[in-house]
């Protein structure tokens, strides 16, 4: 019917929980604006004005998204200067939506960088508002709405220096000496702990490493699976994003470990070789036991 | 293809949960019937069988929803004598499906008043029920859809006297001797507490406010957006809804108040005109700062 | 436009929370292969790796959802040697894809049995993965994808033995002596407690029975709807899938008898016919009161 759109889908992230109607709200706008468009949730359980949790899940995430409208949000400073922004990105493939709080910057870095961007001061686009802290459903929604529709990025607002964005804080790992400092990103709901590393960053340090976290000790060891792990066991694995996760065989490491995003993990080679050969043989005593 | 929708959006409110399959169930039974309709979840975690909250939210919701069918499910009198009823408005503008029970009245009010009613006794539009304490499946989804093919309202059941439907009991604030008395209608995900007060019933007390909560007092501050608040400093501010809500800057007022849905809080002129002067200059030595 | 979709509808269980982006990833992968089919949550919040529990919500559902793809993950052995697979019922009506280890098996015995099967090896429909940990993303949605769109399904692999296929491990009941021992199923978050009992087997216990839990002894009332029982009373209900639950009128009967699924319950006739006959007359002088 009509018009075809010029994107038809929004994905849609924020720290708006599901409790309160404020997701439904801000689809029920979207779709009275633009019917034909499809929403889907990337989650909305982002730990509230947690802007980097919300930031690196966006990153993880948008390799995988549809081509579309991107809107998040996580916005402690609503109601306040902070500008809200639309970022296109592959000259048109998709444009994110949000406040210019470094949330969106993972993201628009992972598909390829910024192509332009506006500022969404042009209230045209945006509903009366009863008060100023509700800005999914008074400026983002109708924006992602209009986007979808086929309205030109310029109508919505001046242009923006790109260089002027917020960019997201990402930690970076670093060696000191033969020791790996780095961080957790992220546990996920099955306890596993996401570090900021890549495979090729742990590689010499062999199938055993030892873990620094606070004031203890421990020994992981590389495997391909969850279930190569004996019980009780901690394990490296190549996480479905490509970095390195701490794990155990249907078990949390995070409740284990008490690891929370943000915390500092330091590994090295494990110092006593002979301990290291013996807990292989341990392993291969039991290659198929499993935690019940 | 075919028929073109009479309504192509349900809006879906329950008390159902995430956890259980109740939900997905009932989207199942609707799309069975009618494909082409979509649902939009306002939310589903209503406190189980709390009608006031699900009231409230309803009517929150119910300026921004989309034409059609409005479904809401808060049901603890499930399987009783209680009435399922449909409730139109706007001349057939929408329709609201639910139990007789206070749920939909709010909304219905929120949207220019009812103009029609039937109770939903015809079991030629349910579904055959193994037991009785699903309505949500075996009554509301189905006739959802079939509303949403065009089946006319009086084919669900017999006409309902419109003053026979159940009121939603929304609690009125009151002055007594320049005290207002206030209720907590809605504590959000972020924690903050909206009271049953438009923002010209406190315009007199000025910038400064008392709080009488239980057996303490406190100073709450009139703003314009939570960032205006310094740590620690409780806020009254104009919502996203054109009500008063107590705030606090990215924390939580009603856990430091311990405040919930339906307390009392009463607003009073604040005494000590001297105080009042000194936490205005604090405020203005501090105008940028914030919580980490 | 284009060519019709084979099917339409993704029915969607999983024990992938809300927290993560999971969800959202899998369908936006859906929706990339194949925009106009539609995902129905039946939902994700199966506890984690509970395969018992995620059988028993798909199994429940099985009848009510729509023709189509049905994609189930609950899969603790996510990287190792199980097998993924696609199982076609009613010749092709439905395919149900899953991890082979028992949480298909109830779900597709609920509507008629397994007509085809095949091992989803093919990585032509598979995305290429980073690790080896998100077969929801890598496998299950894209295999979803284009059975919507019309992929033939030993085009996804090679044909299973359907007799190879695991079974789910449901709980029969069983009679000792005059005693019938139970299970809980399911638990809802009522509080309601399904027990693995059709209203059949306890017709001959009459109107009251007894009920056996861990060291305890309580009595429970057979009655039709929850608000036919008074404060504190337990009930025995037909519920919503025609099984017998234990309930309480607007209050938790799981936390009131400290039940979890898996928990077992004996049901026995009351043993004292007079205290029997003394609790009914009680019911009958207070038939319409209610929990507050």
């Amino acid at each position: 019917m009509s018009q075809p759109l010029r994107y038809d889908t929004v994905s849609f992230l924020s720290d708006y929980g599901s409790t309160d109607e404020f997701v439904g709200i801000v689809k029920s706008v979207i779709r009275s604006i633009c019917p034909e468009a499809a929403v889907i949730d990337i989650t909305h359980d982002v730990a509230p004005h947690d802007v980097r949790s919300g930031s690196l899940t966006l990153a993880r995430s948008a390799q995988y998204l549809c081509a579309g409208v991107v809107l998040a949000v996580v916005d402690p400073g609503v109601g306040t200067a902070r500008r809200a922004v639309a970022v296109e990105v592959g000259n048109g493939q998709s444009v994110l939506l949000g406040p210019d709080n470094g949330l969106l910057a993972s993201a628009v870095a992972m598909v390829g960088g910024a192509t332009r961007g506006v500022e969404l001061t042009n209230p045209d686009y945006h509903l009366p508002a009863p008060g100023p802290t509700f800005a999914g459903r008074d400026i983002f929604a109708p924006v992602a709405a209009h986007l979808c529709l086929g309205v030109e990025l310029s109508e919505f607002g001046p242009a923006l220096d790109l260089n002027s964005l917020r960019p997201s804080l990402l930690p970076l790992s670093r060696l000191e000496e033969a020791e790996l400092h780095a961080e957790v990103l992220w546990v996920d709901r099955f306890g596993n702990a996401q570090l900021n590393l890549g495979p090729e960053e742990i590689d010499h340090f062999g199938e055993r490493v030892e873990l620094l976290l606070g004031g203890s000790i421990r020994t992981a060891q590389r495997v391909v699976a969850y279930s190569d792990l004996r019980i009780g066991q901690i394990g490296l694995v190549v996480d479905s994003y490509g970095l390195v996760s701490l794990a155990a065989d249907r078990a949390s490491v995070a409740e284990e470990l008490q690891l929370s995003p943000g915390d500092a993990v330091i590994l090295r080679a494990v110092a006593d070789d002979d301990a290291s050969t013996g807990a292989s043989v341990a392993v291969s005593l039991n290659p198929t036991r499993r935690a019940p």
